[in-house]
């Protein structure tokens, strides 16, 4: 799908899966094998978060948008994502020590920074999964269900299951353990596109699981730099896309979109698990619908290049492999 | 050749190519093509560094087994890095405004934390590449040639690809600009790995070319600190070999061996250029050639895992694909 060139000469070369479904779940156009089966990985925030809004459990804590938005949100641990999480814990009468997701180093460079020469140890609010978790522990006070909310068999994770079966329309053949120790649910990536095209149709005055789909979506777009942070791609893609469309990037190189205007929902995987790739795939497949400009700095920041040495000259370029995304 | 493995799904995978050369540059094993054209990246840094001893440049400047390990190093900028560059090019008369690799954080913690608290920032000394450099930079005194030594037609960069085309016994498709803004010339695996064979068998008493290979190698693995640091493949690599093999990592998940014992040279190239995938890769060859014991730990740390949580509760595993190196 993606190669990169050096002098003239292929260098490195990704190859991947990906789908696009249209409003009924069905196939527009796939590369690779709409079958393969993937772990979503962060890329189905959105779906873990629908239990929290079905149950009434986010209105019951009166969610804003913003703490939708973090609920769905593989964020850079900055400020801006720390403080707001560890507020939504306190009013919870809960803290760091209560989530599962374990401590991270934050990828924003002066939270980084504030920790490194402090002398300070990251806590579980960097976690970029800090706000998914926030969420998990709000589902599980309103079910009064047990503090171990990453086990297979709680209740959240049960509520979890049954959402992410639903709207990806395929029961799971598996599960595997998620970086922040929840369960992360397989499907393929058909399946992960067909769950986008859900949120991407889904009626905000709909059925329950409808308008909370929609709510995520809204929340997710009308606050990008809350989803991910400044320099990373969901962010400058939907800010790039002026709200148009709600992405989402998950690790090993998952990334996908919802296009409620388009009534369509992407989802892309690079077989290598390369970030690079996913994100330069995402951006091809957002260019190729038409709803992010050609002209738009983040084509060549994440799809074209130029890869520059350290001096800043010219050395090589991304380019899209023949047949994808053409 | 390398697969991950994520709660019993095959979540990621990697393809590429390696070889395995005897004495005489034949093909003894091979994986992928052994013809793909590749660039060796920083994995030729020692086919760089011989034009350095061949010229007398490096006798001349007196330079000790320490500085010669440095000019094949891909360090981490630590002290035990940048302060040795930085009196090699005092003795030249020279400093860090002659180099032209361009400014580099450093990976090592402590020389990163010093530059980050102190808000000062990188400078060339800390490029990876600074020791090569500062090999370019004695032999560009030697042969009184000017100072822009990483232009191709320079007579430091005409030296390095004649003998890179002669060790590789291949007459390079082309170049490209690496990194560090030097030239980086292509060959094949197959070249590349008959490279490594030629600086296997090189006679320290042999021809010109054979003594400095021979004094190249020795100087690698008697310092595999300086080769690239602590925590680092290529030290960690050549300390659980006890010297017998020396191996350097490239950009673009190049990895090579060097093996006077058993007399052959190595070059594994990931399709992908992930990292992880050639150090996966290069540690299965070394254990599959008797040089490295199964049981060492770096066999769990780059071959194996576990992969973990951030909780450390174990998420998966890598393994080699069916057909490699098995």
């Amino acid at each position: 799908m993606i190669e990169l060139w050096r002098g003239g000469i292929l260098e490195s070369v990704h190859s991947g899966h990906a789908v696009i479904c249209d409003d009924r779940g069905e196939i527009v156009e796939a590369w690779g094998d709409p079958d393969a089966v993937i772990f979503p990985r962060s890329s189905c925030k959105m779906i873990q978060a629908l239990p929290l809004i079905e149950s009434g459990a986010a209105d019951a804590a009166g969610l804003d948008e913003r703490r939708l938005a973090l609920a769905c949100a593989s964020h850079n641990g900055a400020a801006i994502h720390t403080e707001p999480v560890a507020r939504w814990l306190a009013d919870l009468n809960l803290g760091d020590a209560d989530l599962r997701c374990g401590p991270q180093m934050p990828d924003d460079l002066p939270a980084r920074r504030e920790l490194i020469c402090s002398d300070n140890a990251p806590c579980q609010l960097h976690n970029n999964c800090s706000g998914k978790h926030a969420g998990f522990l709000t589902l599980t006070r309103h079910l009064n269900a047990g503090p171990e909310y990453v086990e297979l068999d709680h209740p959240v994770q049960q509520a979890v299951r049954a959402a992410f079966e639903d709207v990806t329309a395929l029961g799971s053949p598996g599960h595997g353990i998620d970086g922040c120790s929840a369960p992360n649910f397989a499907t393929t990536v058909h399946g992960l596109a067909r769950a986008m095209a859900f949120f991407a149709v889904a009626d905000p005055e709909g059925p329950r699981r409808e308008r909370a789909a929609a709510r995520l979506t809204r929340a997710m777009t009308a606050f990008p730099e809350l989803v991910a942070g400044e320099g990373r791609a969901c962010t400058a893609l939907m800010r790039a896309t002026g709200g148009k469309v709600a992405v989402k990037t998950g690790a090993e190189a998952v990334f996908v979109a919802i296009l409620p205007s388009l009534r369509r929902g992407v989802a892309v995987k690079i077989a290598d698990g390369a970030t690079r790739a996913s994100e330069a795939a995402i951006t091809a497949l957002l260019m190729r619908s038409s709803v992010l400009d050609p002209g738009d700095p983040v084509v060549e920041r994440y799809l074209t290049g130029p890869i520059l040495s350290r001096r800043g000259f010219v050395a090589g370029e991304m380019k899209l492999a023949s047949g994808f995304a053409a």
